[in-house]
């Protein structure tokens, strides 16, 4: 499956007055992998909504959080494609600190294709060479 | 089980390029129920932290989207306990659209007690009493 | 001059790691002020956007800083239109702690009409009204 | 004067219905910026908060947009120390589009030194060699 792997420093911004990083932006960190996943997968993510009108729209997010993370720190994402289907993807995410090594948190993210309408489409035909189905057990017809 | 609701607006920077709420926020707002919801039930959060050294650590999320929140969408946010244990609460909520009523999204959030330095401990004696064990099948000693 | 006053409540988001609310965030809620003046001079600036092809762009922002703002705090922002031309207004922006009274930041935003491609035009005709010339000395011919 | 320059790329969480960057955010690059030319100057600011008691308050901030950031530009953030005195400082900024070299924006935060409880303090002994006195026609007496 396709993996792609990028490094980021926590921000001020992004801490709380907890002194850790406030746990929404972890889900920022994951869309910053998954751009990321896709510029090495080989397209770059903005030309499919823009020439495409194709738009990777979540509908489902979770991130279960381990260890905080901490202003400055060194992040690594690391972004998976887990499920891809004709009208569908799923990616897995895990952050870790790149200095210690330690896991902080694993998260999941669910999207559908979609026009700039926000209506349900397939994959354009260009980018399914990217995606792999994964989805063996139940026939996918693609349409 | 303890419930609140409280409204906001979509803010302009909270949108996003595809025009419509970024999915990140959504956690920001379940935070914002959050805090309402512990005010109602008869406590500021803020002081809980302060005075007791008692935070409220989030563990896990998640949120599932269905429709998208538009800027200046006038959103109902409701939140209620739903899982209350001795070192964990467990939160949900419902993010509505005010004017149409359409359900826009649900999620939910689990957290552990601890204090300033992310040891969990038990929820302190005088807080007690706003959230009422829910765990009746397994006893919880709460120690 | 058009003037216009919301409260807000800062989330815990909006704090970072010195316990305070991010500098970054008070241009949020100018944003909240200027959206909340709109409203009040008449019309809702998503319509403006979506109606008339307007986009009230920002050109310059600053905020000077008083006093910190901290989490839960209910904070007043009071907005008011300093300076309206053809193609151009500037927004001035107070923010008070709503419960002890004190001045926390004031600040200043310019911003010029465009069309969705970002090209400069006049303020649509219908808009006028609300935003009456403020620069009498140097005549404008409102083209 | 010390200058450093880091390129980061526009998230998608950054950019707001209008298909730019929120002029907010700006904000958050200029800290993007500040700390990694305090990085290059010799030292780590998370260090001088945890270790010296010693936090760079900022007072005032602005910037002059001139072009919009769009989603996945590759930006180059450029920082100045421009004036330097023993209770405060003062970082100017450039934002570069990478690609194309334009400028997007320039900016400055003007900061003072306090303790962990806000109070103005003087810059501690260790750190002054980082940052030479600029204010030479107004002698600056460090105290």
């Amino acid at each position: 499956m396709a993996e792609a792997s990028i490094t980021l420093r926590v921000r001020y911004a992004e801490t709380d007055r907890m002194g850790v990083a406030y746990y929404g932006n972890y889900f920022t960190w994951f869309e910053v992998g998954r751009v990321e996943l896709l510029r090495q997968l080989g397209f770059r993510y903005r030309d499919m909504e823009e020439q495409e009108n194709s738009y990777i729209v979540v509908a489902e997010a979770r991130c279960h959080y381990r260890r905080p993370a901490r202003f400055d720190d060194l992040l690594r994402i690391v972004t998976r494609v887990v499920e891809s289907r004709s009208r569908s993807i799923r990616f897995a995410y895990e952050i870790y600190n790149e200095e210690t090594g330690e896991l902080l948190a694993t998260g999941e993210t669910t999207h559908v294709i979609c026009d700039a309408n926000g209506r349900p489409r397939v994959l354009p035909e260009k980018y399914r060479k990217y995606f792999p189905l994964t989805n063996t057990s139940a026939p996918d017809a693609r349409r």
